[in-house]
C-alpha cells in the first residue's frame, strides 16, 4: 500500500475524533475537536472537512494519499446508501453523511455505528486481537454491542443486531429511554446509575452524594457515584454493586446466546473502579450456563480510541455480505 | 445425483425417526421407532441400524445408495468428534455416536443438536424456506433455539449458541433444571407450564385441572393446561398468558440482539392454541424494540419431522466453518 492511508472519524454527540491510519494498524496522528451539533449536519460535516486537512498538512501529506475514508457515528444508519436515519444526540434525520463527506473528498467512504466501529477497533489493535468471533458491550450513557463473527461485523436483517441494551431483564424494573421496562440500559449505563443516585437523596438516604451536589441535586453524575463509592459510601456502593448484578445477567444473556470467544467491555462506565467491575464478575459467574462461563471478560483496550481505529479497519475490510 | 439418497435420523428421549431423503428435499419414507433408551447406547444404535435396513429394503434399495447420514441428537456434542458429550434424556456421556453408526454404514456421518437440526428442516422445506438469516425456537419440555446465518447453523466458540432457554428474564423468578434462577425455560416450556399448575392446586385455587388429575396431581401435564384453558377455565388461561408473556420477552430479547429476517415457533407446546400464542404475540409487540417489532414469528411448518428433514439438510451442506 505504499504512503497510502485511510481517514478515520469518530462523529460523536460532544466532540469529533479524526485521524490518519496506517494499513498495519498504526494511528499516525488524531485531532479531537467539539461537535457542535447544534450548528446543523452540513456545519459539522465542514468541521470534519477542515480538521482532516489540517492534519493531512501538519503530516505534510496530499489528500490523494488518503486511500478512503471510514466513519463512525451513533446510529440508527442505513449503511448502503450511508445514511444516518436518526441520531438522537446529534439531532440527525436522515442526513446523507455519505454524499455530504464525499463532496470534500471524493473517496470511498463507508459507516458503520460507533458500537460496531469499537468492536472492530478492539478486534484488530485491542483487546480481541486474537479473536475472531467476539463481543464488544459498550457501557456508557447508553448500552450498545458489536457482534464479530468471523473478524466481520454481524449487523442482522434491518442493521439492528447487538442492541444489548435493549434486552428486557427486569420485566417490573425501571422505565428505559426506549420507552420499554427494565431493559439492561435502564439497569446498569451511566445514565440509570445516576437516575438511582437521583432516587437515593429523594428519599432522603445518608450519603455523602448528598454533600456532592449541594444545591444541584441534577448535576449529580455517574462520575460522582464511582467517586463516593471509591470512598467507602455504602449507597454508592450499594447503587455499583446492583448496576453490575444487572450488567453480569446481561453479559451472561449474550454469552449464552451467543456463544462468543470473550466479551471485552468499554465505554468508560466499568473505568470507575472495582465497586461496579467485581459484581459483574461475580453475577456473570453465578448466571452464565456452565458450558459458556469460562468466558473471559476483558477491559477494553484502545480507551477513548477504539471506534476511530474501528473507523479506519471498516474501509480496509469493508461492509461485507452481512 | 441420481439415484442417490441421504439417510436422516432423529434420537430422542423416547422415540428414533430414520428416513430416507432426496436431494431436493423429498421425505421418500420414514419410520418411527421407540428410543428404549434404558438399553443403553449401543442397543439404540443398533436399533437405528435395523430400522434403516427395514426401511431400505422396503424401498428395494442398497445401502451403498445412502451418499451419507446426518443425524440429530439432543447436546451438549462435541460434532467435530461426532461426540454426544452428555444427553439428559438419553442418559448417554460422551458416547462416539458417529462411529458407533460408522461400524454398521460406512458412510460419511455429520451430527448435530436437534435445535439446529430442526432450524435446517425449516430453513429448507419449511417456515422459513425463503430465509437465509432466521431463528428456530423450539418450546417444548425445555426450550432451546437454532441460528442460521447465511443458510448456516450458527455454533458459536464452544458448541453452545442459541442457548435461548437460559437466559435469565426474571432474576428473582423460579429455579431452572439447569440450576439458575428466572431462565426463560423455566417460565414458558411445557415443563415449567406444568409446575404453575401444580402450584395452583397446591394453593387451593378453583380450576377443572383438579377433577382432571383426580388423585394424581403428578400426572398434571401442559397438555390438561391447554385442554383446560380451551374449555375457558380461568387459572389455566392465566398460566398460559404468563408463559406467553415471557416467552414473548424472550423472543422480543433475541429478535433485539440477532435482529433476525424472522423467528420460526416449533417444539409442540404452542400448538396447544391461541391461549399462549396471542399473549406470546402482544408481550413480543411491546417488548421489542421499535426496529425490529415487524419480526414475523411463524409457526413451524415440519411438525414432528423438523429435525429429522434439517438431519438430512445437514449432510448436504456440511457442518461448515462455523
Amino acid at each position: 500500500m505504499g504512503d497510502s492511508y485511510v481517514a478515520a472519524i469518530d462523529i460523536g454527540g460532544t466532540k469529533i475524533l479524526a485521524g490518519l491510519i496506517s494499513y498495519d494498524g498504526r494511528l499516525l496522528c488524531s485531532r479531537r475537536v467539539p461537535s457542535n451539533a447544534r450548528r446543523g449536519a452540513d456545519a459539522v460535516v465542514a468541521s470534519i472537512a477542515s480538521t482532516l486537512h489540517a492534519l493531512l498538512e501538519a503530516e505534510g501529506m496530499q489528500s490523494t494519499q488518503i486511500a478512503a475514508i471510514g466513519c463512525s457515528v451513533p446510529g440508527p444508519l442505513d449503511r448502503r446508501r450511508g445514511v444516518v436515519v436518526f441520531s438522537p444526540n446529534l439531532d440527525w434525520h436522515d442526513y446523507p453523511l455519505r454524499d455530504a463527506l464525499a463532496g470534500y473528498f471524493p473517496r470511498p467512504i463507508l459507516i458503520d455505528d460507533d458500537a460496531n466501529c469499537a468492536a472492530l477497533g478492539e478486534g484488530w489493535r485491542g483487546a480481541a486481537a486474537d479473536s475472531a468471533n467476539f463481543l464488544y458491550v459498550t457501557i456508557s450513557t447508553g448500552v450498545g454491542a458489536g457482534v464479530v463473527i468471523d473478524n466481520r461485523v454481524y449487523h442482522g436483517a434491518h442493521d439492528v443486531a447487538g442492541e444489548a441494551g435493549h434486552m428486557v431483564i427486569e420485566p417490573n424494573g425501571p422505565t428505559c429511554s426506549c420507552g420499554n421496562i427494565g431493559c439492561l440500559e435502564a439497569l446498569c449505563s451511566g445514565t440509570s446509575i445516576a437516575a438511582r443516585a437521583r432516587d437515593a437523596l429523594r428519599h432522603g438516604e445518608e450519603t455523602q452524594l448528598r454533600a456532592m451536589v449541594g444545591s444541584r441535586p441534577k448535576s449529580l453524575s455517574s462520575e460522582m457515584v464511582f467517586a463516593a463509592a471509591a470512598q467507602g459510601d455504602d449507597v454508592a456502593r450499594e447503587i455499583l454493586a446492583t448496576a453490575g448484578m444487572y450488567l453480569g445477567i446481561g453479559l451472561a444473556n449474550l454469552a449464552t446466546v451467543f456463544d462468543p470467544e470473550m466479551i471485552v467491555l468499554g465505554g468508560g462506565v466499568l473505568d470507575g473502579g472495582e465497586a461496579m467491575l467485581g459484581s459483574v464478575r461475580t453475577s456473570f459467574m453465578r448466571r452464565a450456563l456452565p458450558s459458556v462461563r469460562a468466558t473471559p471478560l476483558r477491559l477494553a483496550l484502545l480507551g477513548s480510541h477504539s471506534a476511530l481505529v474501528g473507523a479506519g479497519r471498516l474501509v480496509m475490510i469493508g461492509h461485507g455480505a452481512s
